[in-house]
């Protein structure tokens, strides 16, 4: 969360809340040095951990499994000047118990491609921080809302 | 780019074709040592640059300047499992020149918030990458569709 910026902080239980709606997140993560960024479905649990779906024999896994990592979902109107946008940082693991992963091959997130061999993997929500921008102000230059964005 | 996901891998020019119909990206950088993202509007140029204007006084600014940072966008039809996803990664700059931010004042991309004092941040698109799923595949354990994503 950055100060300064003009966006409301959202708690954890409202990020949870909007995570829940969205279809698509981002891991965030660093692949040969360099900052690295991949969407992502996913499915929220309980506790707040994303959940991914996708093959084990994937260059993805391999770059996260056991990273702490990001993970960002958000929706915008660019019209309205609104939206808001949520973060989960935490380790990334690949699910290796049997019976967990056979579990979650029935109730965990569907993958939109199919894959050889799937793996499943959990990112824990340590830290789970949002904004939202209300929306109301107008652009650079012209008057104020009277909706305040604070 | 990550091989064997399923996605077909776009052209630089096909990847700037999509940022420029996108209003909102991505920032991906590192914060205290923990991986970062930050949505932004913002806007492209000729070469592939993308260009943000902000508060001078915000920490993502404090955070990137000088930095390798990855700007992402992508748009995802989360029912017909089809989308895009485009990523730029070089370094990012506040611009400095007097004249040059007198000229982005007027052409840059519009604040959704207005700043008491903004910076403009151009990101060097020095490495582009881009992924489609073309839909047509259905979710995990249905059969595939006739069009291949390839």
């Amino acid at each position: 969360m950055y100060r300064n910026d003009g966006f409301r902080e959202l708690e954890r239980q409202e990020c949870l809340r909007l995570l829940e709606q969205a279809a698509v997140g981002r891991i965030v993560h660093t692949r040969e040095a360099l900052p690295a960024v991949l969407p992502v479905n996913f499915l929220l649990e309980q506790d707040g951990a994303v959940l991914l779906r996708t093959s084990a024999a994937s260059e993805l896994v391999r770059a996260i499994d056991g990273a702490v990592v990001a993970f960002e979902a958000d929706e915008f109107d660019a019209a309205a000047h609104s939206g808001w946008s949520v973060v989960v940082i935490g380790p990334a693991s690949v699910v290796t118990d049997p019976a967990e992963h056979e579990r979650l091959v029935r109730t965990g997130p569907r993958s939109w491609v199919r894959w050889p061999v799937e793996v499943f993997v959990r990112i824990k929500a340590e830290l789970v921080t949002g904004r939202e921008l209300a929306g109301g102000r107008t652009m650079y230059g012209m008057d104020l809302a009277s909706r305040p964005v604070t």
